[in-house]
């Protein structure tokens, strides 16, 4: 069926079922963020114009920008030596701007930690820009564990150090910084940030796509301590080279205006959200909690392949017994009402996604389901 | 408050004064697919989710890619052996991942006009790549005119040649296809896109962001012959190899969903365009011929340093007395609810944009209060 052949949208919620979105990304957004951003598709508030036509050089979009600039700072308590930019081409992108700007041209090389697909993905663009050498892959072990702090042999001399902080894919995450504090951090947040507090002292560099916690697809925040482009050698493409980016304050050319202006509205959401980020990392470990009980419940049904201090309080992922019984599985909470719940194409099985907007409500109908499904099928 | 319990938004205009939008980009979209792009917000139509938050893996945004190829492919009547990819970064990523593609690693020079600010930024990003010909340089002459057919030497055995179809910040625009048949022509046609029938089969890549005639900011159309890909050498950062995206169908990594989404309403609205891309172009025509006739007239009050037969049909960019009455003139049209009006940074002066969703109607009221307001301070 082609899209013009559906059948006509009813806008009555009443007209609808109830839905869950566990999405792995672009995922679920706030119900008050998504009206806010319905309303300005007419009209921006503060403007006679859509937010889809309006310059990214009026002094409309500079306030969106600069208070998006200000809630970032603010929630994650950023200090003034730090930039923060809205960029396109997602995490992806960052992957071969990172080592263009720091690996490029140096005698160093920079520390991957392999923990997952996407960390994996990262290494070939850093490797076309100079030396890299890899302190954990998680590959040979099937991506089931995170390695512990004894099991990294940093030097204090690399150019610096880049992970990922929470493995979508396989439902893997830090919960401790890495590396040591002489070379610099950074660390691709793509899927928790914003979702607990982070000392972002300890980095010189983190990005973050918008779709998991921060917006829709479309925008990637990058915050860098402003030394950091000292280093950076000339002759980069100039979309590419960082500098640009800080010179023009995200503006060197068209961004991304509404995916900005959305996530203007997400961090204004978050700063209404009770005790910041850390209030937030609490809904979201007892969501996980929540999850990761009923695995531990079900005899084995549920079975995850992540080591228990690795539990990724962002994707839950799991199997069950057999391929059929997980499209079933997929199948009957889709008509329920639960989405996204298919897991990553290269893995298969399941993953809940359990990102800052999947509300409480929605995880503890989730875990009635399965509970539910089990009774009927284990 | 939760979108449900939101009063119905107030899509009635009667409510505000009558906007006419002449933003030189991001610009005008028409009122049906904002109010299409609106409805999406809360509820794709065919999906229980916001096309905010659905995967760009699902089955509903693969109807949607196909559809946006396939109206594409019918509005420009484009033959198989081309690729559509919908792609970040902009017209300035396309200024560096043509030369990567088409020039890196080759001896020939790729040629290069330049025929405006657009154009001018194109080559220091062809330089990092290759060795590149300028055949004209409009800067000296203060980018009044294009170079006539007899001006430009063509070498046959040219890398490709490049040059921008629509000058937008000048207001500059070429009414023939450049180049030699046996040479790649590859065209920005960020400005002008859609805005009048194209014979793609001149061209080995086109190139053009949304935000003119297509979309909103955040997404860019690239058309190209398939052939082209033979020649990308390998090395290349990922995200910047058109393999990549060709391979994927342009889900390499996660595209901007929405600004794609509303892309598709785009080319759905210009299909139900009487006449297709021709009836565009004579709409376009005589919204450009309507401020063009009130310049000619004006007995040089509204002077224009464009050349008569490289005016734009897109952006008619002129300039009053001085730069007070400018002030004037913008300040007094913005109270009567003409927008977007003010030149480029970089040029200043007056700058009306007549993308494909400005009205008639619209460009006939702009006309008459140019009439006015001259009659008021000649």
């Amino acid at each position: 069926m082609r899209v013009w052949d559906r059948p006509a949208l009813a806008l009555a919620p009443s007209a609808h079922r109830r839905v869950h979105n566990f999405s792995g990304g672009p995922g679920a957004l706030p119900a008050e963020v998504l009206a806010e951003a319905q309303e300005a598709i007419l009209r921006a508030p503060g403007s006679d114009l859509s937010v889809l036509g309006i310059s990214h050089r009026s002094a409309w979009f500079g306030d969106v920008l600069a208070e998006a600039r200000d809630n970032l700072r603010a929630l994650l308590d950023l200090p003034s030596e730090y930039e923060i930019l809205f960029l396109q081409g997602g995490a992806s992108l960052q992957f071969s701007m990172v080592p263009m700007a720091l690996l490029r041209g140096r005698s160093q090389a920079a520390e991957y930690v392999v923990g997952g697909y996407w960390s994996a993905k990262a290494v070939p663009e850093a490797q076309r820009e100079g030396l890299v050498r890899i302190i954990w892959n998680g590959q040979d072990g099937g991506f089931s564990r995170l390695p512990r702090a004894g099991e990294l042999s940093h030097d204090p001399e690399a150019a610096y150090l880049h992970y990922v902080a929470n493995e979508t894919v396989e439902g893997l995450q830090f919960h401790r910084v890495l590396g040591l504090d002489g070379v610099a951090r950074v660390c691709d947040m793509s899927s928790d940030f914003l979702s607990r507090p982070v000392d972002c002292r300890k980095f010189a560099l983190i990005y973050a796509h918008a779709q998991k916690n921060l917006g829709p697809a479309g925008v990637t925040v990058v915050v860098l301590r402003r030394d950091l482009l000292d280093g950076v050698p000339d002759g980069l493409p100039a979309m590419l080279d960082y500098r640009n980016h800080v010179h023009m304050g995200s503006v060197y050319n068209t961004p991304p205006v509404f995916a900005i202006y959305v996530t203007l509205l997400l961090t204004r959401w978050l700063r209404r959200q009770p005790d910041g980020l850390a209030g937030m990392a609490r809904l979201n470990e007892a969501k996980a909690a929540l999850l990761y009980g009923v695995l531990d419940a079900s005899g084995g049904f549920y079975a995850s392949s992540v080591a228990v201090p690795d539990r990724s309080i962002m994707n839950v992922t799991f199997r069950l017994p057999d391929e059929p019984l997980e499209r079933r599985f997929l199948a009957e909470a889709e008509a329920e009402g639960f989405y996204g719940l298919q897991g990553h194409r290269s893995r298969g099985g399941i993953r809940a996604s359990l990102y800052n907007a999947v509300t409480l409500e929605s995880v503890r109908a989730l875990a009635g389901f399965m509970e539910d499904f089990r009774a009927r099928h284990a």
